[in-house]
């Protein structure tokens, strides 16, 4: 007689972005007059680029003919991309990465909830708070986080890093001391980068008290600020201590490709001396089976010259979108923060609305979507997400009817 | 101070076909001079099929212009691709599978082994010996397989069916009573299909017992026999008792592309009324991204017309390797079956040779790369695996090298 994983029942409500999706949609059955703006979930909108459009024609074409046909991929991706993801990533910031130590994936969500799969599930887990919910939902899945406390968010075994607007959003050591740590720099939701300094206080804490520290570097791409590491592996000492997750959903555009990496360092390794990085070839040799050449042929024309100048004027129209977030919330009053090395915009609700409340007025109201800081956490509530990814000519009209807003 | 998961350290050497890579790299960098002739992993070799590569070129296209562009793709698949599953693949042949019974997936080796998350690890299961290892694996790293006897090559939780020649290689009903039993028909490695009565005895025996069946149909498209099911659901009573799982890799040669797809019909219950379909639908959307817009207008279009007589062609060929490779072994005195419903031929090893000491001699005299049995299972020993999905040159060029062997 089977029995179902005892964890899933756990799980309160529906996936963060289900639940949003299906609030919109049955708005927009009732009133399918009113058109909708979306800076919710962090989808891209501008097309694929010249240079990966060719890239992936080329491919298809290759694939097309009995000579240059490739059926499965090597498992850790193919060397091309993998060589290049380690010139330009990493040896160009200094950073001593082998292509041998690239895994690459069909995107971060798939990683960053796979990676725990290869530790004890007595690992005790740390997060940020608020925090993207696929790394605290991935480890209730696994039976980490314990018991849920509906009344206050949280769960009992996971330790939770308050990203306040007292400490900046920036999380702080924890009392407790965790095995995995999880951080995401620039930040998701909150769009607050940890600095050189801030990000080195986690690695030599990580060494210390040998935990591993997952970085989701998922909008490095939007580091603006100089004093902002775009790699964990900038800070001497992280190759003994952490994995870092990388995607290229939100630098060239790719959340209908599907196409990210992992970075597990062969020094990383248990105080008894296993080293991770066979263990995830494992996982990945037996749970996986590649990304399809054409993607990762995409993946490779982003490195290319033309590619990076590309990625780069894309980059600039979305932020060119978050300063006028950021600005336009100024003008109607709001407390923001985020948006200036993040795709992200954090604000505070105004007139003491719960996050949900609001969402549901900016729905109701004003045709806008945005996500709900409770989404993301406990210290989310009273809080709210915006993001930067529509057009220009949407994110001025959201602001116009942010501006005329009346809300509480 | 982190630890790994405890289950890692017992998977016994490396994933089966990494190490037949390794074997194979080796020979071949100290004999760069032989030519090797593959009919070992089953990764096929001939060309995308032009409707597909049309869709693909049409699809990357869209993806080029900011009004045809899409980004992350509905959780579930696109309803383009899940229709066309749905009558296809089911109501043509009178099961009753509508769209959201189906989830497409980046292939069926994710989807393989990543189902038994939804399950309790204190399910045991049931598998083929001789076995696809995945099954097996993806439940020794969830720590449902106990622990592993080297002497035995059997883990101590599982509980195995032989499938010999004694019973045509079709396994019968166990003695324990397992709560997950995996399925493969047409079988992976031994070519085998169950029949229309076989089948329905494993349905009736799942319903009495309160058992999941997780079928891997990743062959149907090979099976010319009529009184073979495609699809479990075929069989009265599936519904309440199988999760089927399909592939595009051996059907439209998609190995170098990944799609798949998996069924969770709705009526699928455990004793105590909990539903299996919102437990998947909440795995899926919390650790999966969706497949790319492209790689599923490719699937769309293998149930084009064209895409249909393309797949038919396609598998004729590779059947036709199936028949020589047949003939081929008869003609040098081997025993073998399989390769009448299946792309795979299951031979006797010559001369009581262990199935690795005939690979070794396999690849090093003869330059052939095929499977040892053995690395499917304790029943696979003496046995070896060969596949239909080269060149009919190549295929020929085999035969011709084991009619010429001498073995032993």
């Amino acid at each position: 007689m089977f029995q179902i994983n005892e964890n899933y029942p756990k799980l309160p409500g529906s996936y963060l972005f289900s639940e949003i999706g299906r609030r919109v949609n049955a708005f927009q059955k009732e009133h399918p007059e009113q058109e909708i703006i979306r800076l919710g979930i962090g989808d891209v909108t501008r097309p694929l680029m010249p240079s990966v459009v060719r890239a992936m024609h080329a491919a298809v074409d290759e694939m097309s003919r009995a000579e240059t046909f490739r059926g499965y991929a090597p498992e850790q991706g193919y060397e091309f991309l993998r060589t290049r993801i380690a010139r330009h990533d990493f040896a160009s910031r200094g950073c001593d990465i082998s292509p041998d130590e690239i895994f690459v994936s069909d995107g971060a969500k798939c990683d960053v909830s796979n990676i725990q799969e290869i530790f004890s599930t007595d690992c005790r887990i740390a997060v940020g708070d608020p925090v993207y919910p696929v790394y605290v939902d991935a480890n209730v899945m696994a039976g980490r986080a314990g018991e849920y406390d509906p009344d206050t968010l949280r769960w009992s075994r996971v330790i939770y890093l308050p990203c306040t607007e007292e400490n900046g959003f920036v999380p702080e050591l924890p009392e407790e001391t965790p095995d995995l740590i999880y951080l995401c720099s620039p930040n998701n939701p909150t769009g607050t980068a940890m600095n050189r300094q801030e990000l080195q206080k986690w690695v030599d804490y990580a060494n210390r008290e040998h935990a591993v520290i997952l970085f989701d570097a998922a909008y490095e791409a939007y580091i603006h600020e100089n004093n902002i590491p775009h790699s964990i592996f900038e800070c001497p000492g992280a190759k003994t201590c952490a994995i870092e997750i990388r995607s290229f959903s939100k630098t060239a555009g790719f959340t209908g490709v599907r196409l990210g990496y992992t970075v597990v360092p062969r020094e990383l390794v248990t105080a008894g001396g296993q080293a991770l990085h066979p263990l995830w070839i494992r996982r990945q040799s037996t749970r996986f089976n590649g990304v399809s050449y054409i993607q990762q042929q995409a993946g490779a024309a982003v490195y290319t010259e033309e590619g990076q100048r590309e990625v780069e004027e894309s980059i600039a129209y979305y932020m060119e979108n978050a300063k006028r977030i950021r600005e336009g919330l100024q003008a109607a009053g709001f407390t923001a923060s985020g948006g200036v090395n993040a795709p992200y915009i954090w604000l505070k609700t105004p007139g003491g609305l719960s996050s949900w409340q609001f969402f549901d007025q900016l729905l109701e109201q004003y045709g806008l979507v945005g996500t709900p800081g409770a989404g993301f956490g406990a210290c989310g509530e009273g809080y709210f997400r915006l993001t930067a990814f529509g057009s220009h000519e949407n994110t001025d009209r959201a602001m116009e009817r942010l501006r005329r807003g009346t809300f509480g």
